[in-house]
């Protein structure tokens, strides 16, 4: 059963991509225009779109504005693909972490190629394959929202890091989108969000869309998890992620390990919520996955203010990985996958 | 060996209690008179003052404050201290976790009804007898902080949460006295300060005390910590305590438990740096030490700037409490006391 969110995050129409500014929220509600590759690669890096699904699609666009620039000048089929190739490449470098974008943008390219026919044909093509991407993404999260709603008690507080919601996808959402679901089953459900320092993506971003959408939330700030796990006031934790290894590590938002092991030490169940993109089987173990170094002014401003001494020193990393023996089950659009994960991620045949 | 700290956080001088204003830190260093009972009252509970060890001092300077005032309209002895009890018992009341608060102020009044002769008489000794406390607390610090010593490797990184420093005491610090007569002996030593959500008193007082002492400072993320550990960036945990219970449960600022669960999964030490005036004997665990809750803004603003969406709920305990087995070792200056905890307290015979 599924729920209706008010939220559409990214869209392609009248040939661009049109997407929720999120740098703006929750103070204001805006959409933006991205006409060119080259504003896509900045509303990538900027986090104008972000979480993995969503800029997933986004690096999908972002092909296809990409195809639609060079077919301008390049009518050689051969030079058109090596120029895509170029912009493909530097889309991806946007950011490192989430796979979702590699993975969107590899099947751009490799749709480019297979494609017959003219330059034309091949924008045309990568044009529609976006869209379909786009809109393969509600059905997915749908499709794995209904799985996870199985594993969410009866009135049970499910707290959740980040925001691997509606915003964080096309519109409905992973690790949110499970949450929507579950509360469409049993509207007694409630959510315990947290903060997620340094960029807020849990108090910015998560108690707008779920109150959008009148979920009931409260938000909390990193460090208290275990006083409400401790107080028997969540009942499981579900987050997202931006890269699953071969043997089920996840990287997702910096925090998420440490909620991960106040889960374990309280015998709190841990569940992921990705759609299948998000695995690289290619990768055996966490150690693998890049994990993106940010600015160091997402640590030491807030809202543009300092909240610390000047001359002190930042380490700022976009992600962790929390190791496979910490997660109970990562909910996909295929079903709830268990323990051993390295067994039934390879079951998968992805 | 001692280090010589630039910083005083309270000090009886001209018949006030004059006191940095910490809620202006790190922007503005601005010291503040209190003249009154009440001044101080709103002092302790707004915070411009906080620390368990320091608001213990302003505790007792508080009930000075009191007897002068008292001592204006009364002469009668015993009607002076009935009234002088329950001004103290105001000023108790100001925040209900730290203990060293009601130790302070107790002290005071047992002293004020011990004293022999007139008003004037119990109003000189209760102020004498503020300032000797407010000395003996550097004392104490200095002979934790050797005895905290020689638990840091050479070299190491101490991650600490929340500010038991010198702001947080009248001028060395718990936990971070421990580290600057570390950093005596070992300049190569480094800290990794927590921000401390929601008051963030990591990034705005520990950060600033540390630096304007030299002593190398990372401010990180409160969920930044497993990462680090699992880095091997963390050798050692050391914070402060606002109540430590017979069994060795000790409450301090939300978000402690949390830290102290990562460290026990990454197998790295964590202890509690606290002066015996934080144990509270009175109380058999951690179960019966009262939490506070605090203000909701504290949660949802930063700066006096809404953080979150408008319509979500808000708990904001500001303590929690971490149970005895995630401790490695209690630092109090009469030495380390080691696991089993229950049986290392009693020994003490406080």
């Amino acid at each position: 059963m599924s729920f209706k969110s008010k939220i559409k995050t990214i869209e392609w129409k009248d040939n661009c991509s049109k997407m929720i500014d999120q740098t703006l929220l929750p103070y204001e509600f805006k959409t933006v225009d991205i006409k060119t590759s080259e504003e896509m690669y900045k509303a990538i890096k900027n986090m104008i779109i972000r979480g993995a699904p969503a800029i997933g699609i986004a690096g999908a666009h972002g092909v296809a504005l990409a195809s639609m620039e060079l077919s301008k000048n390049i009518t050689n089929r051969d030079e058109f693909l090596k120029e895509l190739q170029k912009k493909s490449d530097y889309i991806k470098s946007s950011r490192p972490t989430a796979v979702n974008l590699m993975w969107a943008v590899n099947k751009q390219m490799d749709l480019a190629k297979k494609t017959q026919g003219s330059v034309y044909d091949i924008v045309n093509a990568v044009i529609e394959n976006g869209i379909l991407l786009e809109n393969e993404d509600i059905k997915i999260n749908k499709t794995m929202g209904d799985f996870g709603a199985e594993v969410v008690p009866k009135g049970a507080t499910i707290l959740t890091h980040c925001n691997a919601g509606a915003l964080a996808t096309v519109g409905y959402g992973t690790a949110l989108g499970v949450i929507r679901s579950a509360y469409a089953k049993d509207p007694t459900i409630k959510v315990f969000a947290d903060e997620t320092r340094p960029r807020q993506q849990g108090a910015r971003l998560t108690t707008w869309e779920l109150t959008q959408d009148g979920i009931p939330t409260t938000l909390i700030t990193d460090g208290m998890c275990s006083y409400f796990m401790s107080k028997g006031m969540i009942d499981l934790v579900i987050v997202g992620a931006d890269r699953i290894a071969a043997n089920g590590d996840t990287a997702n938002k910096i925090g998420t390990f440490t909620v991960a092991i106040a889960a374990k030490y309280h015998n709190i169940p841990f569940y992921i919520a990705a759609p299948l993109s998000t695995i690289d089987t290619s990768i055996n173990s966490g150690n693998e996955i890049p994990i993106e170094e940010r600015s160091h002014e997402e640590v030491t401003h807030i809202n543009g203010d300092w909240i610390c001494a000047k001359d002190v020193n930042i380490i700022n990393p976009g992600f962790d990985v929390t190791p496979n023996e910490l997660i109970t089950g990562i909910i996909t659009e295929k079903g709830i996958l268990r323990p051993n994960f390295k067994d039934s991620i390879k079951n998968l045949k992805i």
